[in-house]
C-alpha cells in the first residue's frame, strides 16, 4: 500500500531511545510515495501513576484505526509486577489477537554469541500468543493465609492450535530447509500435549514436503547450545515460546538484535512489532542500548505490511553494521540508528 | 547408619548400564561394616508390555520399605509418550512426596561446556517437585474435535512452596555465597507468582545472612549462558526447574554428568536418585553411555543418608576422572565405572 499509518509506543526506559532510531530508518528506507503517519501514545509506567490507565476500550479503538503498531517497551520497577504485563502488553495482544508471536534467530558473521565455536543459527520461532498459560485463567484462595491455593490454568484450543501450527507449517514450506519442530512437554502435560501433538500431526499431511520433529521443552534448550543449528522453523506454546526465544536470542547475537513481531495474520487487527529485550530501566536515557532489535522489528513490519523490498534493504543494512563493528569503539544508540539510515538510503 | 536397604530401578535403555555402574561405586565406597542390600524391581518398558502396569499399590508398599531408591532411567519409543513418565516416574515421586528435587551443576575444569572461555559454574537448582503444572489437574473436552479444549491446572500451595523454599534458603545458608534466587514468572502468571513471591519475601527474614533475587525464568535462560556464575542456590517450580535444570546440565558439562536427587527431607518415604538424562534407546547396549551422572547421583545419595564423607569420595574420584580425560581415548560404561570405583577404593 502506498501509505503506512502506524501507531507509535515508545513505552519506558530504553523504549523511547530505541523506537526514535527505528521511525528513523523507516523514515529513511520508504520510497517518497509512501507516506508515512505516526500517531505517539504514551502508554506505560507514566500513564499509569498518572491515572491508573494501563490501556482503555477508548485506546483498544484508537490503534485499531492503524496499519500497525511499533512498540518499545513497557515496564518500570516503580510499577508492580503484573500491572503493566497484563494490563497493557498481553491484554493488547489479546485483544488484537495477535496468535502468531514470531522471533527470528540468525546469528549474523562476526556477531559475539557465548556459545563455542560461532555455531550456525538460522532459526524462525512461531510462538502461539493468544492461549496456553497466558489466558489469565487461574485464581487464589485464602490469599495470605498458610492455607493459600493458586491456580494456573493453560488452555489450548483446536482452534487456536490449528491455526498457528498451519501458520509455521506454511513458514517452513516457504524456507530452503523445510523443516518444522514442535516443541511441547506431551509427556507430562499430556491433555495439552495430546492436542498439540495431534493436530501438528494432522496438519503436516497437508505439507508433505516439510519434515517434522518433536522435542520436549527441556530438552530444546539443551539443543539450542549445543546444535542450534538443527532448528529450522520451530512452533510452540504461548510459554514455551517465551522461555526459548529469549534463550535463542542470547545464543544469536543477544536480546539486543532480537526482534519480534506480534502478528495478527487475517488483518482484522493491526499487528505490532516489538524488541524482545524489555525496557531496560538501568540503562535508560544514556544512549547506551542498541536499537538494532528495535530496527530489525521494522523489517518484520515492512514484510508484514508487503513492502518486501524495503525489509531486506534494513535487513542487509543491519548485516552489514554488525559485520563491521568488530574491534571498533561502541557507538551510542542514535549513532547506530544514523548508520543504519544511510546504510538503507544508499 | 550401618546398613544401606537400597531398592534398585535400571529402567529401560542405558538405564540398565549406568545402575550397574552406580552400584559398583557404591560398594567399593563403603567402608566393609556398612552392609548393602539391594533389591531390584523390573520397572519400566519391559514390564508395561508384558502387564500394563506400569507403578502399582503394592510396588509402592514395597519400595515403601527401603532407604533409598536408585534409578537410571524410564521410557522407551514402544511406549505412548506420557504413560510411564505419568504412570511411573511421576506417580512415583508424588507418592513419595519427593518435594526438593535437587540439582547441582559444576563445571570442572578441563570438562567441555558449549560455552566459550569456560566460565564459572557452581550453583544447585532446588526445583519444587509435587505441585505445579506437574499435578496432572486439567482435562480435554471434545477429544479429536475441530472444537477440543485441552487444559493444564497449575497447582500451588502455601504448605507446598513454603517448604521448598525454606529448604533452598537453609541449602543456599549452609554454601559460603549464601545467595538465593527465585526464578518464576510473576509478571504473567500471577496468581502462583504473588504466591511464590510473598512467601519468598516472608522466608527470607528468617535468613538474614543470605543474599535474595528475583529473575523471570526467560531471563534466566539467558543469564544461564551470559553469566551462570552468578547464581548459587535457586529455588523454582516443577515445570520452570524441569527447563531450566536441562539448560543447567548442558552448560556445565553436559547430562552426561547431571545427577539429580528427588528428596523428601521429612523421610517419611525414601528419597529418589537418577541421572537427569533418560534412556537414550538410540544408544542402549552399546557400553557408550557415560555413568558419571548415576554415580554422582549416588555421592547424592550418600550425602542423603549420612555417609557426607563417601559423598564426598565418590565427587573428589568423578572430579579426578572428567580431569583426567582430556585428549584421551573414549572408555566404555565399564571401563568408566571400574576406574571410578578404584579411585574411591584407593
Ligand atoms: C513482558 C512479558 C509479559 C513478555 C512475555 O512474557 O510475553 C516478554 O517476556 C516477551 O517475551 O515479550
Ligand atoms: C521424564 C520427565 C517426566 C521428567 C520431568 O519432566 O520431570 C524429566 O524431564 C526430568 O527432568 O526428570
Amino acid at each position: 500500500s502506498r501509505s503506512i499509518n502506524l501507531a507509535v509506543i515508545p513505552g519506558d526506559g530504553i523504549g523511547q531511545e530505541v523506537v526514535a532510531e527505528g521511525l528513523k530508518v523507516l523514515s529513511a528506507v520508504l520510497p517518497q510515495d509512501v507516506k508515512l503517519e505516526t500517531q505517539e501514545y504514551d502508554f506505560g509506567a507514566k500513564r499509569y501513576h498518572a491515572t491508573g490507565e494501563t490501556l482503555t476500550d477508548a485506546d483498544l479503538d484508537s490503534l485499531k484505526r492503524h496499519d500497525a503498531i511499533l512498540l518499545g517497551a513497557i515496564g518500570d520497577p516503580s510499577v508492580p509486577s503484573g500491572v503493566l504485563e497484563r494490563g497493557f502488553l498481553l491484554k493488547l495482544r489479546f485483544a488484537f489477537d495477535h496468535h502468531v508471536n514470531l522471533r527470528p534467530s540468525k546469528l549474523l558473521p562476526g556477531v559475539a554469541t557465548p556459545l563455542a565455536g560461532a555455531p550456525e543459527i538460522d532459526f524462525v520461532v512461531v510462538r502461539e500468543g493468544t492461549e496456553g498459560p497466558y489466558t489469565g485463567n487461574g485464581g487464589t484462595i485464602r490469599k495470605g493465609t498458610e492455607h493459600e491455593v493458586a491456580t494456573e490454568v493453560s488452555v489450548n484450543t483446536a482452534f487456536g492450535v490449528e491455526r498457528v501450527v498451519r501458520d509455521a507449517f506454511a513458514r517452513a514450506q516457504a524456507r530452503p530447509r523445510k523443516k518444522l519442530t514442535l516443541v511441547h512437554k506431551n509427556n507430562v502435560l499430556t491433555f495439552a500435549g495430546h492436542l498439540w501433538t495431534n493436530i501438528f500431526n494432522k496438519v503436516a499431511e497437508e505439507f508433505p514436503e516439510v519434515t517434522t520433529d518433536y522435542i520436549h521443552v527441556d530438552a530444546a534448550t539443551i539443543y539450542l547450545v549445543t546444535d542450534p543449528g538443527r532448528f529450522d522453523v520451530i512452533v510452540t506454546d504461548n510459554l514455551f515460546g517465551d522461555i526459548i526465544t529469549d534463550l535463542a536470542a542470547a545464543v544469536s547475537g543477544g536480546i539486543g538484535v532480537a526482534a519480534s513481531g506480534n502478528i495478527n495474520p487475517s488483518r482484522e487487527f493491526p499487528s505490532m512489532f516489538e524488541p524482545v529485550h524489555g525496557s531496560a530501566p538501568d540503562i535508560a536515557g544514556q544512549g547506551k542500548a542498541d536499537p538494532t532489535a528495535t530496527v530489525l522489528s521494522v523489517a518484520l513490519l515492512l514484510r508484514h505490511l508487503g513492502h518486501d523490498a524495503e525489509a531486506a534493504r534494513v535487513e542487509e543494512a543491519v548485516t552489514a553494521d554488525l559485520t563491521d563493528r568488530q574491534g571498533k569503539p561502541a557507538r551510542s544508540t542514535s549513532e547506530i540508528g544514523d548508520a543504519l539510515a544511510v546504510r538503507v538510503a544508499g
